[in-house]
Protein backbone atom coordinates (compact mmCIF):
# COMPACT_ATOMS: atom_id res chain seq x y z
CA UNK A 1 0.00 0.00 0.00
CA UNK A 2 1.82 2.95 -0.74
CA UNK A 3 0.73 6.34 0.90
CA UNK A 4 0.82 9.78 -1.87
CA UNK A 5 -0.39 13.03 -1.62
CA UNK A 6 -3.39 11.46 -3.35
CA UNK A 7 -4.43 8.83 -0.83
CA UNK A 8 -7.27 9.80 1.26
CA UNK A 9 -6.80 10.10 4.87
CA UNK A 10 -9.41 8.75 7.58
CA UNK A 11 -8.07 9.82 10.71
CA UNK A 12 -8.35 7.64 13.89
CA UNK A 13 -9.08 9.98 16.96
CA UNK A 14 -8.67 8.44 20.63
CA UNK A 15 -6.04 8.27 23.21
CA UNK A 16 -4.32 6.12 24.31
CA UNK A 17 -3.24 4.71 21.00
CA UNK A 18 -1.60 1.77 21.94
CA UNK A 19 -4.49 -0.68 21.59
CA UNK A 20 -6.30 0.89 18.49
CA UNK A 21 -7.43 -2.72 15.45
CA UNK A 22 -9.26 0.03 13.38
CA UNK A 23 -5.95 0.47 11.47
CA UNK A 24 -5.03 -3.22 11.32
CA UNK A 25 -8.18 -4.30 9.95
CA UNK A 26 -9.11 -1.10 7.28
CA UNK A 27 -5.56 -0.97 6.11
CA UNK A 28 -5.08 -4.53 5.02
CA UNK A 29 -8.53 -4.54 3.73
CA UNK A 30 -8.03 -0.90 1.36
CA UNK A 31 -5.08 -2.80 0.39
CA UNK A 32 -6.65 -6.24 -0.67
CA UNK A 33 -9.17 -3.99 -2.64
CA UNK A 34 -7.31 -1.63 -3.84
CA UNK A 35 -8.41 1.24 -2.85
CA UNK A 36 -6.06 4.45 -2.22
CA UNK A 37 -7.18 5.32 1.33
CA UNK A 38 -4.98 4.75 4.96
CA UNK A 39 -6.65 4.79 8.55
CA UNK A 40 -3.77 6.95 10.40
CA UNK A 41 -3.58 6.58 14.04
CA UNK A 42 -3.81 10.20 15.82
CA UNK A 43 -3.21 10.21 19.51
CA UNK A 44 -5.63 13.38 20.20
CA UNK A 45 -5.71 14.13 24.15
CA UNK A 46 -9.02 15.24 25.53
CA UNK A 47 -7.88 18.78 26.11
CA UNK A 48 -7.21 19.19 22.37
CA UNK A 49 -9.88 17.51 20.91
CA UNK A 50 -12.21 20.15 20.73
CA UNK A 51 -9.80 22.55 18.64
CA UNK A 52 -8.12 19.40 16.96
CA UNK A 53 -11.35 17.72 15.65
CA UNK A 54 -12.65 20.86 13.08
CA UNK A 55 -8.95 21.21 11.75
CA UNK A 56 -8.65 17.98 10.80
CA UNK A 57 -11.40 18.45 8.87
CA UNK A 58 -10.00 21.29 7.02
CA UNK A 59 -7.69 18.93 5.93
CA UNK A 60 -7.59 18.77 2.11
CA UNK A 61 -7.09 15.03 2.23
CA UNK A 62 -8.90 13.88 4.93
CA UNK A 63 -12.01 11.83 3.91
CA UNK A 64 -13.31 10.68 7.24
CA UNK A 65 -12.70 10.54 11.01
CA UNK A 66 -12.99 7.31 13.27
CA UNK A 67 -13.60 8.67 16.96
CA UNK A 68 -12.55 6.34 19.97
CA UNK A 69 -12.16 6.70 23.46
CA UNK A 70 -12.15 9.16 25.29
CA UNK A 71 -13.52 11.32 22.74
CA UNK A 72 -16.96 9.98 21.91
CA UNK A 73 -19.46 11.63 24.35
CA UNK A 74 -17.82 15.34 23.34
CA UNK A 75 -18.25 14.85 19.75
CA UNK A 76 -21.84 14.97 19.73
CA UNK A 77 -21.02 18.61 21.00
CA UNK A 78 -18.58 19.51 18.21
CA UNK A 79 -20.64 18.04 15.07
CA UNK A 80 -23.23 19.89 12.59
CA UNK A 81 -25.35 17.16 12.54
CA UNK A 82 -26.16 13.59 14.60
CA UNK A 83 -28.26 10.63 13.24
CA UNK A 84 -31.02 9.61 15.11
CA UNK A 85 -29.30 6.96 16.77
CA UNK A 86 -26.22 8.94 17.61
CA UNK A 87 -28.28 11.41 19.21
CA UNK A 88 -30.10 8.66 21.85
CA UNK A 89 -26.57 6.78 22.04
CA UNK A 90 -25.30 10.39 23.19
CA UNK A 91 -22.40 9.27 21.62
CA UNK A 92 -20.25 9.67 18.03
CA UNK A 93 -18.03 6.93 16.42
CA UNK A 94 -17.60 8.35 13.02
CA UNK A 95 -17.01 11.72 11.45
CA UNK A 96 -17.83 13.10 7.73
CA UNK A 97 -17.77 16.35 6.11
CA UNK A 98 -20.84 16.94 4.39
CA UNK A 99 -21.40 18.10 0.90
CA UNK A 100 -22.31 21.56 2.10
CA UNK A 101 -19.48 21.36 4.42
CA UNK A 102 -21.34 20.33 7.54
CA UNK A 103 -19.64 17.57 10.12
CA UNK A 104 -21.98 14.44 10.42
CA UNK A 105 -21.65 12.70 13.21
CA UNK A 106 -22.87 8.94 13.44
CA UNK A 107 -22.62 5.86 15.90
CA UNK A 108 -22.51 2.30 14.59
CA UNK A 109 -21.37 0.05 18.12
CA UNK A 110 -24.88 -0.34 18.12
CA UNK A 111 -25.31 -1.06 13.99
CA UNK A 112 -22.23 -3.68 14.39
CA UNK A 113 -23.41 -5.38 17.33
CA UNK A 114 -27.36 -5.12 15.77
CA UNK A 115 -26.02 -7.04 12.69
CA UNK A 116 -23.92 -9.38 14.49
CA UNK A 117 -26.93 -11.09 15.80
CA UNK A 118 -29.47 -10.66 12.85
CA UNK A 119 -26.54 -12.76 10.80
CA UNK A 120 -26.65 -15.14 13.48
CA UNK A 121 -30.16 -16.19 13.41
CA UNK A 122 -31.22 -13.82 16.76
CA UNK A 123 -35.14 -12.31 15.63
CA UNK A 124 -34.93 -8.57 17.32
CA UNK A 125 -38.74 -7.59 15.67
CA UNK A 126 -40.92 -7.95 18.97
CA UNK A 127 -38.01 -9.27 21.72
CA UNK A 128 -36.97 -8.25 24.68
CA UNK A 129 -33.81 -7.22 26.05
CA UNK A 130 -31.55 -6.39 28.60
CA UNK A 131 -28.22 -4.13 28.47
CA UNK A 132 -25.87 -3.98 31.05
CA UNK A 133 -24.00 -0.65 31.33
CA UNK A 134 -25.03 2.92 29.63
CA UNK A 135 -22.10 3.90 28.73
CA UNK A 136 -21.17 5.36 25.21
CA UNK A 137 -21.21 1.59 24.18
CA UNK A 138 -24.12 0.23 26.02
CA UNK A 139 -26.66 3.60 25.14
CA UNK A 140 -25.65 2.95 21.32
CA UNK A 141 -26.56 -0.72 21.34
CA UNK A 142 -29.91 0.05 23.15
CA UNK A 143 -30.48 2.56 20.27
CA UNK A 144 -30.14 0.17 17.70
CA UNK A 145 -31.86 -2.33 19.58
CA UNK A 146 -34.65 -0.02 19.63
CA UNK A 147 -34.02 0.78 16.01
CA UNK A 148 -34.11 -2.98 14.71
CA UNK A 149 -37.42 -3.21 16.69
CA UNK A 150 -37.53 -4.66 20.17
CA UNK A 151 -40.73 -4.37 21.46
CA UNK A 152 -38.93 -4.43 25.42
CA UNK A 153 -35.72 -3.03 26.81
CA UNK A 154 -34.23 -2.91 30.40
CA UNK A 155 -31.70 -0.98 31.23
CA UNK A 156 -29.16 -1.06 34.08
CA UNK A 157 -26.20 0.94 35.45
CA UNK A 158 -24.27 1.28 38.67
CA UNK A 159 -25.79 4.80 37.65
CA UNK A 160 -28.77 5.16 38.03
CA UNK A 161 -29.24 8.30 36.52
CA UNK A 162 -27.29 7.03 33.45
CA UNK A 163 -30.20 4.52 32.59
CA UNK A 164 -32.29 6.45 33.46
CA UNK A 165 -31.31 9.62 31.00
CA UNK A 166 -30.74 6.86 28.41
CA UNK A 167 -34.72 5.67 29.10
CA UNK A 168 -35.81 9.08 28.25
CA UNK A 169 -34.43 9.41 25.15
CA UNK A 170 -35.58 5.55 23.98
CA UNK A 171 -38.72 6.59 24.93
CA UNK A 172 -38.78 9.84 23.11
CA UNK A 173 -37.81 8.42 19.98
CA UNK A 174 -39.46 5.41 20.14
CA UNK A 175 -42.81 5.93 21.94
CA UNK A 176 -43.88 2.43 21.47
CA UNK A 177 -40.93 0.91 22.97
CA UNK A 178 -41.52 -0.51 26.72
CA UNK A 179 -38.16 0.84 28.88
CA UNK A 180 -37.89 -0.50 32.01
CA UNK A 181 -35.11 0.69 34.17
CA UNK A 182 -33.01 -0.56 37.62
CA UNK A 183 -32.79 -4.20 37.30
CA UNK A 184 -30.24 -6.48 35.73
CA UNK A 185 -32.50 -9.19 36.28
CA UNK A 186 -32.04 -11.09 32.91
CA UNK A 187 -34.91 -13.64 33.47
CA UNK A 188 -37.37 -13.03 30.44
CA UNK A 189 -34.91 -11.85 28.32
CA UNK A 190 -34.32 -12.91 24.83
CA UNK A 191 -30.71 -11.07 24.35
CA UNK A 192 -28.87 -9.82 27.00
CA UNK A 193 -25.93 -7.65 26.79
CA UNK A 194 -22.85 -7.07 28.73
CA UNK A 195 -22.06 -3.32 27.81
CA UNK A 196 -19.75 -2.92 30.95
CA UNK A 197 -15.84 -3.19 30.98
CA UNK A 198 -16.30 -6.34 33.42
CA UNK A 199 -14.57 -8.90 31.93
CA UNK A 200 -11.56 -6.99 31.04
CA UNK A 201 -9.57 -7.77 34.41
CA UNK A 202 -8.33 -11.20 35.40
CA UNK A 203 -11.01 -11.71 38.54
CA UNK A 204 -13.98 -9.22 37.30
CA UNK A 205 -16.92 -10.23 38.96
CA UNK A 206 -19.76 -11.29 36.26
CA UNK A 207 -21.93 -8.35 34.70
CA UNK A 208 -25.01 -10.13 35.69
CA UNK A 209 -26.66 -13.76 37.29
CA UNK A 210 -25.91 -15.90 34.48
CA UNK A 211 -27.67 -18.49 36.38
CA UNK A 212 -31.14 -17.01 35.45
CA UNK A 213 -30.55 -15.99 31.85
CA UNK A 214 -32.74 -18.41 29.34
CA UNK A 215 -30.36 -20.92 27.88
CA UNK A 216 -32.80 -20.14 24.13
CA UNK A 217 -31.61 -16.80 24.88
CA UNK A 218 -28.88 -14.58 22.78
CA UNK A 219 -26.22 -13.54 24.58
CA UNK A 220 -23.48 -10.56 23.35
CA UNK A 221 -20.52 -9.14 24.95
CA UNK A 222 -18.41 -6.17 24.19
CA UNK A 223 -15.19 -6.26 25.85
CA UNK A 224 -12.53 -7.39 23.49
CA UNK A 225 -9.62 -8.33 25.30
CA UNK A 226 -10.47 -12.29 24.51
CA UNK A 227 -12.05 -13.89 22.71
CA UNK A 228 -14.47 -15.43 25.52
CA UNK A 229 -14.78 -13.18 28.75
CA UNK A 230 -16.25 -15.59 32.04
CA UNK A 231 -19.32 -14.00 30.85
CA UNK A 232 -19.57 -15.56 28.09
CA UNK A 233 -18.43 -18.78 29.18
CA UNK A 234 -20.82 -19.22 31.46
CA UNK A 235 -23.45 -18.26 29.19
CA UNK A 236 -22.30 -20.71 26.40
CA UNK A 237 -22.22 -23.41 29.38
CA UNK A 238 -25.98 -22.73 29.66
CA UNK A 239 -26.70 -23.49 26.16
CA UNK A 240 -26.74 -20.01 24.99
CA UNK A 241 -26.70 -18.68 21.44
CA UNK A 242 -23.87 -16.25 21.54
CA UNK A 243 -21.42 -12.90 20.41
CA UNK A 244 -18.06 -12.01 21.09
CA UNK A 245 -16.84 -8.73 22.08
CA UNK A 246 -14.86 -8.61 18.32
CA UNK A 247 -18.07 -9.23 15.97
CA UNK A 248 -19.55 -5.45 16.59
CA UNK A 249 -16.42 -4.48 15.70
CA UNK A 250 -15.96 -6.30 12.47
CA UNK A 251 -19.97 -6.10 11.83
CA UNK A 252 -19.93 -2.30 12.14
CA UNK A 253 -17.15 -2.25 9.59
CA UNK A 254 -19.19 -2.17 6.67
CA UNK A 255 -21.21 -0.07 8.14
CA UNK A 256 -18.44 2.92 8.68
CA UNK A 257 -17.10 1.98 4.73
CA UNK A 258 -20.25 2.77 3.64
CA UNK A 259 -20.88 6.39 5.42
CA UNK A 260 -17.52 7.41 3.87
CA UNK A 261 -18.16 6.26 0.41
CA UNK A 262 -15.58 3.73 0.50
CA UNK A 263 -15.58 0.37 -0.81
CA UNK A 264 -17.59 -1.94 1.15
CA UNK A 265 -16.53 -5.37 2.50
CA UNK A 266 -18.31 -8.13 4.52
CA UNK A 267 -17.34 -9.02 7.96
CA UNK A 268 -16.25 -12.04 6.39
CA UNK A 269 -13.27 -10.70 4.13
CA UNK A 270 -12.69 -7.95 7.15
CA UNK A 271 -11.45 -11.09 9.15
CA UNK A 272 -9.49 -13.20 6.59
CA UNK A 273 -7.27 -9.65 6.04
CA UNK A 274 -7.29 -8.33 9.34
CA UNK A 275 -3.77 -8.55 11.25
CA UNK A 276 -5.12 -8.63 15.24
CA UNK A 277 -6.67 -12.17 16.73
CA UNK A 278 -10.51 -13.08 17.38
CA UNK B 1 4.11 -2.01 6.31
CA UNK B 2 1.59 -2.12 8.95
CA UNK B 3 0.20 0.88 10.86
CA UNK B 4 -0.77 0.51 14.28
CA UNK B 5 -1.59 2.42 17.60
CA UNK B 6 2.55 2.19 17.93
CA UNK B 7 3.54 3.74 14.81
CA UNK B 8 5.71 6.93 15.27
CA UNK B 9 3.19 9.10 12.74
CA UNK B 10 6.09 12.19 10.77
CA UNK B 11 3.32 14.56 9.27
CA UNK B 12 3.75 15.82 5.57
CA UNK B 13 2.05 19.44 6.25
CA UNK B 14 1.81 21.37 2.62
CA UNK B 15 -0.86 22.15 0.31
CA UNK B 16 -1.60 21.11 -2.22
CA UNK B 17 -0.64 17.52 -1.47
CA UNK B 18 -0.47 15.80 -4.71
CA UNK B 19 2.68 16.38 -5.52
CA UNK B 20 4.41 15.28 -2.37
CA UNK B 21 7.48 13.17 -3.13
CA UNK B 22 8.85 12.12 0.48
CA UNK B 23 6.00 9.50 1.14
CA UNK B 24 6.92 7.54 -1.63
CA UNK B 25 10.91 7.41 -0.59
CA UNK B 26 10.45 7.76 3.35
CA UNK B 27 7.54 5.01 4.06
CA UNK B 28 9.34 2.46 1.47
CA UNK B 29 12.47 2.79 3.73
CA UNK B 30 11.12 2.35 6.66
CA UNK B 31 9.65 -0.67 5.41
CA UNK B 32 12.97 -2.24 4.15
CA UNK B 33 14.43 -1.48 7.24
CA UNK B 34 11.65 -2.76 9.84
CA UNK B 35 11.13 0.99 11.38
CA UNK B 36 7.61 1.24 12.84
CA UNK B 37 7.32 4.91 11.48
CA UNK B 38 4.89 6.61 8.35
CA UNK B 39 5.14 9.41 6.62
CA UNK B 40 1.25 10.75 6.23
CA UNK B 41 0.54 13.77 4.09
CA UNK B 42 -1.85 16.54 5.50
CA UNK B 43 -2.77 18.87 2.97
CA UNK B 44 -3.25 21.98 5.50
CA UNK B 45 -4.15 24.83 4.14
CA UNK B 46 -2.11 28.51 5.02
CA UNK B 47 -5.03 29.71 7.06
CA UNK B 48 -4.95 26.90 9.16
CA UNK B 49 -1.28 26.19 9.73
CA UNK B 50 -0.61 28.00 12.69
CA UNK B 51 -3.27 26.46 14.70
CA UNK B 52 -2.70 23.07 13.08
CA UNK B 53 1.07 22.83 13.70
CA UNK B 54 1.42 22.95 17.29
CA UNK B 55 -2.18 20.67 17.50
CA UNK B 56 -0.21 18.04 15.38
CA UNK B 57 2.70 17.99 18.37
CA UNK B 58 0.07 17.69 21.05
CA UNK B 59 -0.59 14.00 19.18
CA UNK B 60 1.19 11.47 21.04
CA UNK B 61 2.38 9.60 18.12
CA UNK B 62 3.52 11.89 16.18
CA UNK B 63 7.40 11.69 15.80
CA UNK B 64 8.05 15.04 13.47
CA UNK B 65 7.35 17.40 11.35
CA UNK B 66 8.55 17.66 7.44
CA UNK B 67 7.04 21.35 6.54
CA UNK B 68 6.54 21.90 2.53
CA UNK B 69 4.71 24.55 0.54
CA UNK B 70 3.51 27.33 1.47
CA UNK B 71 4.69 26.58 5.18
CA UNK B 72 8.15 26.86 4.84
CA UNK B 73 8.70 30.83 5.89
CA UNK B 74 5.22 31.46 8.53
CA UNK B 75 6.76 28.07 10.58
CA UNK B 76 10.00 30.14 11.97
CA UNK B 77 7.75 32.09 13.65
CA UNK B 78 6.01 29.28 15.17
CA UNK B 79 8.62 27.28 16.80
CA UNK B 80 10.83 27.78 19.56
CA UNK B 81 13.98 27.34 18.46
CA UNK B 82 15.65 27.65 14.98
CA UNK B 83 18.90 25.93 13.71
CA UNK B 84 21.41 28.86 12.40
CA UNK B 85 21.11 27.43 8.81
CA UNK B 86 17.51 28.08 9.27
CA UNK B 87 17.83 31.47 10.61
CA UNK B 88 19.48 32.51 7.82
CA UNK B 89 17.06 30.72 5.14
CA UNK B 90 14.36 32.40 6.70
CA UNK B 91 12.43 29.16 6.50
CA UNK B 92 12.03 25.89 8.02
CA UNK B 93 11.22 22.60 6.32
CA UNK B 94 11.40 20.52 9.82
CA UNK B 95 10.14 20.08 13.00
CA UNK B 96 10.17 18.15 16.06
CA UNK B 97 9.69 18.47 19.61
CA UNK B 98 12.70 18.49 22.01
CA UNK B 99 13.16 16.45 24.99
CA UNK B 100 11.87 20.17 26.99
CA UNK B 101 9.00 20.17 25.07
CA UNK B 102 10.28 22.98 22.82
CA UNK B 103 9.99 23.21 18.94
CA UNK B 104 13.12 22.99 16.85
CA UNK B 105 13.16 24.00 13.59
CA UNK B 106 15.77 22.94 10.88
CA UNK B 107 16.13 23.58 7.01
CA UNK B 108 17.64 20.76 4.84
CA UNK B 109 16.78 21.96 1.28
CA UNK B 110 20.30 23.46 1.59
CA UNK B 111 22.19 20.71 3.57
CA UNK B 112 20.82 18.28 0.74
CA UNK B 113 22.14 20.16 -1.65
CA UNK B 114 25.49 20.86 -0.47
CA UNK B 115 25.71 16.90 0.37
CA UNK B 116 25.10 16.06 -3.62
CA UNK B 117 27.77 18.69 -4.29
CA UNK B 118 30.33 17.71 -2.39
CA UNK B 119 29.77 13.38 -2.98
CA UNK B 120 30.05 14.67 -6.63
CA UNK B 121 33.45 15.87 -6.03
CA UNK B 122 32.73 19.58 -5.75
CA UNK B 123 35.09 21.69 -4.06
CA UNK B 124 32.99 24.21 -2.10
CA UNK B 125 35.44 25.74 0.70
CA UNK B 126 36.96 28.65 -1.18
CA UNK B 127 34.99 28.36 -4.05
CA UNK B 128 32.67 31.16 -5.43
CA UNK B 129 28.89 30.40 -5.82
CA UNK B 130 26.04 32.46 -7.89
CA UNK B 131 22.46 31.36 -6.71
CA UNK B 132 19.65 32.79 -8.96
CA UNK B 133 16.12 33.06 -6.46
CA UNK B 134 16.51 34.09 -3.24
CA UNK B 135 12.84 32.54 -2.18
CA UNK B 136 12.88 29.59 0.87
CA UNK B 137 14.91 27.22 -1.17
CA UNK B 138 17.60 29.68 -2.57
CA UNK B 139 17.95 31.00 0.50
CA UNK B 140 18.59 27.52 2.14
CA UNK B 141 20.99 26.87 -0.45
CA UNK B 142 22.94 29.98 -0.36
CA UNK B 143 22.93 29.64 3.94
CA UNK B 144 24.22 26.15 3.37
CA UNK B 145 26.64 26.74 0.72
CA UNK B 146 28.10 29.51 3.68
CA UNK B 147 27.95 27.30 6.34
CA UNK B 148 30.45 25.17 3.73
CA UNK B 149 32.94 27.48 3.32
CA UNK B 150 32.45 29.49 -0.35
CA UNK B 151 34.87 32.61 -0.04
CA UNK B 152 32.02 34.49 -2.24
CA UNK B 153 28.35 34.40 -2.69
CA UNK B 154 26.31 36.45 -5.47
CA UNK B 155 22.81 36.73 -4.93
CA UNK B 156 20.11 37.01 -7.70
CA UNK B 157 16.19 37.63 -7.25
CA UNK B 158 13.46 39.76 -9.65
CA UNK B 159 12.48 40.85 -6.20
CA UNK B 160 15.85 42.56 -5.36
CA UNK B 161 14.71 43.60 -1.60
CA UNK B 162 14.59 39.64 -1.37
CA UNK B 163 18.21 39.12 -2.73
CA UNK B 164 19.32 42.00 -0.23
CA UNK B 165 17.37 40.59 3.27
CA UNK B 166 19.30 37.20 2.82
CA UNK B 167 22.74 39.04 1.99
CA UNK B 168 22.19 41.09 5.21
CA UNK B 169 21.46 37.77 7.50
CA UNK B 170 24.49 35.85 5.48
CA UNK B 171 26.72 38.90 6.63
CA UNK B 172 25.58 38.83 9.96
CA UNK B 173 26.67 35.20 9.88
CA UNK B 174 29.23 34.73 8.13
CA UNK B 175 31.08 38.43 8.53
CA UNK B 176 34.41 36.63 6.09
CA UNK B 177 32.01 35.84 3.60
CA UNK B 178 31.88 38.17 0.53
CA UNK B 179 28.48 38.70 -0.65
CA UNK B 180 27.16 40.06 -3.98
CA UNK B 181 23.69 40.81 -4.61
CA UNK B 182 22.17 41.85 -8.02
CA UNK B 183 24.03 40.24 -10.73
CA UNK B 184 23.18 36.51 -12.40
CA UNK B 185 25.90 36.73 -14.41
CA UNK B 186 27.74 33.48 -14.24
CA UNK B 187 30.95 33.86 -15.08
CA UNK B 188 33.99 33.36 -12.76
CA UNK B 189 31.59 31.18 -10.82
CA UNK B 190 32.69 27.61 -9.76
CA UNK B 191 28.84 26.81 -8.91
CA UNK B 192 26.25 28.21 -10.71
CA UNK B 193 22.23 26.99 -8.78
CA UNK B 194 18.70 27.74 -10.70
CA UNK B 195 16.84 28.44 -7.39
CA UNK B 196 13.87 29.61 -9.14
CA UNK B 197 10.78 27.76 -10.57
CA UNK B 198 11.69 28.58 -14.29
CA UNK B 199 12.21 25.03 -15.75
CA UNK B 200 9.10 23.78 -14.75
CA UNK B 201 6.72 24.62 -17.12
CA UNK B 202 7.36 24.00 -20.88
CA UNK B 203 7.93 27.71 -22.46
CA UNK B 204 9.92 29.21 -19.27
CA UNK B 205 12.75 31.20 -19.90
CA UNK B 206 16.27 29.99 -19.14
CA UNK B 207 16.71 31.44 -15.55
CA UNK B 208 20.47 32.70 -16.39
CA UNK B 209 22.61 33.11 -19.55
CA UNK B 210 24.19 29.84 -19.59
CA UNK B 211 26.63 30.79 -22.21
CA UNK B 212 28.87 32.41 -19.89
CA UNK B 213 28.35 29.30 -17.30
CA UNK B 214 32.31 28.80 -16.98
CA UNK B 215 32.44 24.84 -18.27
CA UNK B 216 34.78 23.95 -15.37
CA UNK B 217 31.64 25.02 -13.01
CA UNK B 218 29.42 22.88 -11.08
CA UNK B 219 25.83 23.97 -12.13
CA UNK B 220 22.92 22.75 -9.79
CA UNK B 221 19.40 22.70 -10.34
CA UNK B 222 16.26 22.58 -7.52
CA UNK B 223 13.41 22.21 -10.21
CA UNK B 224 11.94 18.43 -10.46
CA UNK B 225 9.42 17.91 -12.55
CA UNK B 226 11.45 16.37 -14.86
CA UNK B 227 15.48 15.25 -14.54
CA UNK B 228 16.90 16.87 -17.00
CA UNK B 229 15.54 20.73 -17.26
CA UNK B 230 16.66 22.86 -20.50
CA UNK B 231 18.67 25.04 -18.06
CA UNK B 232 20.46 21.82 -17.21
CA UNK B 233 21.17 20.01 -20.58
CA UNK B 234 22.12 23.70 -21.75
CA UNK B 235 24.76 23.93 -19.15
CA UNK B 236 25.77 20.01 -19.79
CA UNK B 237 26.13 20.80 -23.14
CA UNK B 238 28.84 23.57 -22.22
CA UNK B 239 30.70 20.67 -20.65
CA UNK B 240 29.29 21.32 -17.07
CA UNK B 241 29.28 18.95 -14.02
CA UNK B 242 25.89 19.09 -12.82
CA UNK B 243 23.08 17.94 -10.10
CA UNK B 244 19.03 17.47 -10.77
CA UNK B 245 16.54 18.74 -9.01
CA UNK B 246 16.07 15.02 -7.28
CA UNK B 247 19.57 15.00 -6.19
CA UNK B 248 18.64 17.60 -3.52
CA UNK B 249 15.70 15.83 -2.42
CA UNK B 250 17.68 12.52 -1.61
CA UNK B 251 20.69 13.62 -0.61
CA UNK B 252 18.86 15.69 2.56
CA UNK B 253 16.83 12.65 4.00
CA UNK B 254 19.35 11.45 5.42
CA UNK B 255 19.67 14.58 7.67
CA UNK B 256 15.89 14.51 8.09
CA UNK B 257 16.49 11.02 9.48
CA UNK B 258 19.32 11.95 12.10
CA UNK B 259 17.03 14.80 12.53
CA UNK B 260 14.05 12.63 13.68
CA UNK B 261 16.03 9.84 15.12
CA UNK B 262 15.43 7.20 12.53
CA UNK B 263 17.10 4.78 11.23
CA UNK B 264 19.47 6.55 8.50
CA UNK B 265 19.73 5.32 4.74
CA UNK B 266 22.40 6.82 2.44
CA UNK B 267 20.94 8.32 -0.48
CA UNK B 268 21.69 5.69 -2.93
CA UNK B 269 19.69 3.34 -0.24
CA UNK B 270 16.71 5.74 -0.39
CA UNK B 271 16.72 5.95 -4.61
CA UNK B 272 16.79 2.46 -4.68
CA UNK B 273 13.31 1.33 -2.51
CA UNK B 274 11.65 4.84 -3.48
CA UNK B 275 8.76 5.04 -5.71
CA UNK B 276 9.28 7.83 -7.55
CA UNK B 277 11.21 8.36 -10.78
CA UNK B 278 14.48 10.31 -11.64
Amino acid sequence: MDISGRTRVIAHLGFPTESFKAPLIYNPWFEQCGADAVVVPMGCKADDFAAFLPLVFRLSNVGGALITMPHKVVTCGLVDRLSPVARIAGSCNAVRLAADGALEGDMFDGEGFVRGLLRKGCTLQGNSALVVGSGGVGSAIAASLAAAGVARLSLFDMNEASAQALGERLREHHPALQVVCGSRDPAGHGVVVNATPLGMKPGDPLPLDVDRIDPAAFVGEVVMTHEKTAFLTAAIARGCRYQIGTDMLFEQIPAYLEFFGLPVATPEQLRAVARIRY
